[in-house]
């Protein structure tokens, strides 16, 4: 599919990548931000930093809050992008509130449905042994209630994840290297989102 | 159990109530203000309505904020109460981002670990179909990551819930009202976290 698109050298693939953590030094920022340097010359990446300001989800204040500020300029993110790599810690066997509040945002009408048929990737570190697995299980559950296109491919689940990354943040383990180098390679298969001009339709609910 | 703890009449069973969605008419909040009334004399029902203050949890400020305002607050609410009785949404085959953040404070040593070894019962409603089948499994789920106890007995879905409920709100379903007085007796029979003088212990984690 990828090769039918022209002019792919003039018009890269956009990714817009997540980190569900707060935490400055998260070493998922860190495995995002090893990502975008590792990305091939035509995917670019983009490390979005504004989770922290995004609001708790009231449906009470929805309209106001989706037409303007850091909720809409999330979600026009989203929209613009050709698909999203999420790198998501492990809060309690599952992702953080935090990165479900605003895909709870995302998932909305309200903010123009962005989240349909968007192509996403997940990854995640952790500092334990078992790599956000948990967290990665649950977010994809999350995804597919989205309606997102949720890729297969490798699988990255870092586990001791502070051995991993130099005393810059620099992604020093090899095999991670290697497996962040598949999932761009994946992410940029991914149809281009402003080229086609719309998003892929959602397969059609049966009428169980 | 609860055979064995005297003056119960004296001295009620508290239960601190949980709805998982900040939207003031939400049906899982009015469903806890139903299982406030009907609960019998001896168990005290507070439906806490601070989750919208409850900040972000953010590792880089995470002790500045777990010693005052709100997280305090409801962390001593938690640790005073006797079980937990939350009501969750179900937001994208999930909990809401809302609550599970509320969750990630509480299950930090900075706030106490106050969640490990605390009763919890998991109810919820839905104006859909499925009764938040998919939040509570999810939240159960994150409920054995934080050590809670969570409480087998009556499932508590409540699909079309806005039937369920007449115009000021009272819960008029004679079914779903037969359900939370089961679960209102489920939780009489905790054991009362302030006379045993401490939580038990949480099982030892194998050295696996």
């Amino acid at each position: 599919m990828a090769d039918s698109i022209p002019s792919r050298t003039h018009c890269p693939h956009r990714i817009l990548a997540i980190a569900g953590s707060l935490r400055r030094d998260s070493i998922n920022r860190l495995l995002l931000h090893a990502a975008a340097a590792l990305a091939p010359q035509d995917v670019q990446v983009e490390v979005y930093d504004g989770l922290g300001t995004i609001p708790m989800f009231d449906e009470d204040n929805e309209e106001a809050v989706a037409i303007a500020g850091p909720v809409h300029t999330l979600a026009r993110k989203v929209a613009a992008a050709d698909a999203l790599l999420i790198a998501t810690p492990e809060y309690n066997h599952s992702m953080p509130g935090v990165l479900k509040n605003a895909i709870d945002w995302l998932s909305r009408g309200s903010v123009g449905d962005v989240l349909v048929g968007k192509p996403v990737a997940v990854i995640g570190a952790s500092t334990g042994r078992w790599g956000t697995r948990l967290a990665q299980a649950a977010l994809r559950q999350v995804l597919f209630a989205t309606e997102s296109v949720v890729l297969n491919g490798p699988a990255v689940y870092l586990a001791n994840g502070g051995a991993a990354f130099d005393a810059q943040g620099r992604l020093i383990n090899s095999a991670a290297r290697a497996s962040l180098e598949q999932v761009l390679g994946m992410l940029r298969q991914v149809p281009m989102a402003r080229l086609a001009g719309s998003q892929p339709e959602p397969v059609p609910l049966a009428d169980a």
